[in-house]
């Protein structure tokens, strides 16, 4: 029989998300329901007696949360056996409202044994004092100064539907290995301008965002950043400190990046494939 | 014009890694040549005067590492111009080997501006003393304890051709999003344990890992984990603390997730599509 995830509780966010999308196909425009899968920050804490230390931040679909932190402490060698929990619980403090309660998860471990937690200053991730949640996360990047991106270019669905294709043309790489993620710049007339691969969506981006850093290129206004695979709140953030108006991805965006899209009015599309996409957010800037 | 890659020097490895793979399809097995993505862990220091601050060490392919450690710094808001930026060169510390040399990245500041070096806290990732490289994180993981995974199970070309499917089928939450990532437990003759899902791969192999652990199930020794999109070094050390002698994924492997596979003797299978796949490691437990 298989094993369903019974520990974790009942989080107040489930792990989909349910949003409305512009789905455009072969030129034409309509708007459907879909479901995202939730994505929200889950900060994991070491509590003994009255002590508590965070030990990591990590983005993450809600639910098995409990599992998701002890496989965590497994996996990082601070326990290394079911006994070692006394307790795994969200957070209660009264002080956090219910959506961050839900997002914290305490874990107790027993009190008569010595735990080795150097290892985890290497994964060691602080949180913000505002606390954690995906309206805090997008709140923090307005506090760093994220500006709200202007309006415009206008971008054509021809353009869009033709980006895959340059991109794989461009990847020498992916066709030898099949392994690599990769960030792409195009300007809004569909023109390749420059591509950057990893084994990490992220770091093909951070690839990306700092040459254009270094070449004095920054804002990236009116161009678009194309990434293989899926759309995450960091990919999202990463775009919208460069300035890009339209982030186009090939598989699904989460739900926290379409948040980000949407309060930073930034084009974000998702499931880009032959001549079919849908438009999470920022479609005035489409022109179908 | 496209705009390649034109800064971070001449790392000493390249963006690809030759390997032996034994590629099994409709039954039969052969040995040829294979290109993997290298991945290898890179240290991002900052560097002011005599001064040193590790601000990170993360797994990427090696290629546009200048690119990639000023993308870093500008995404996390400690650099915001290409003037803040005095210098970006290799360590040339001439303790370390030279492969070591090519994994660390100086980042020199112009001193004549305050940072604010505060939100890198987020992302702090010590280094270990035994240097940066794939050979020092292999190293690591015996220094940790990690046992090599002995003999068997004896698992079927056609159990293994079965597995993609089944995960499928059991990921309901992955048809209506698409947006998710999986990681499968399975017994040597198929039947499925037990899924979980997340946005993240690390995530999902860290919630199926949790969960065995609070069930009292680890070592997971005789079973086989199945992840959808690729394998890295974090996946493999992952399934390796947990015992588990298959890992199986849909995409393609990195250089380091192979290095690790061999090491430990954990059987390692790649491209798993359709009545075919590629064994990376550990060929000896298939059965064809």
């Amino acid at each position: 029989m298989l094993e369903k995830a019974k520990t974790g509780g009942k989080p107040r966010r489930g792990s989909k998300t349910k949003v409305r999308v512009r789905v455009v196909e072969d030129g034409r425009a309509r708007v459907r329901p879909d479901s995202l899968a939730t994505e929200e920050p889950m900060e994991i804490r070491l509590v003994s007696g009255d002590a508590r230390q965070t030990v990591a931040v990590t983005m993450r679909t809600p639910g098995a949360d409990f599992e998701l932190a002890a496989g965590f402490l497994y996996g990082e060698g601070i326990i290394s056996s079911p006994e070692d929990v006394k307790k795994i619980s969200y957070c209660v403090d009264p002080d956090l409202d219910a959506e961050q309660q839900y997002n914290i998860v305490n874990v107790e471990l027993r009190g008569d044994k010595d735990y080795d937690l150097r290892s985890l200053e290497r994964h060691f991730y602080t949180t913000s004092a505002c606390g954690v949640c995906g309206k805090a996360s997008l709140e923090q990047l307005e506090l760093r100064g994220c500006p709200v991106i202007p309006s415009g270019p206008e971008v054509s669905a021809e353009v869009v539907y033709s980006l895959p294709e340059k991109l794989r043309e461009a990847q020498g790489l992916f066709e030898a290995t099949g392994g690599l993620h990769a960030a792409a710049l195009f300007y809004a007339e569909g023109e390749l301008v420059a591509l950057r691969e990893d084994v990490g969506r992220h770091n093909a981006t951070d690839k990306l965002v700092g040459w254009a850093l270094l070449e004095g290129r920054l804002p990236l206004s009116g161009q678009i950043v194309m990434v293989s695979g899926r759309s995450s709140f960091e990919i999202l953030q990463k775009c919208l400190t460069a300035g890009v108006p339209v982030v186009c991805a090939v598989s699904a965006p989460s739900s926290l990046a379409v948040d980000v899209a949407r309060q930073f009015n930034v084009t974000l599309i998702g499931f880009l494939r032959g001549n079919r996409f849908n438009v999470y957010s920022g479609h005035e800037r489409m022109h179908t």
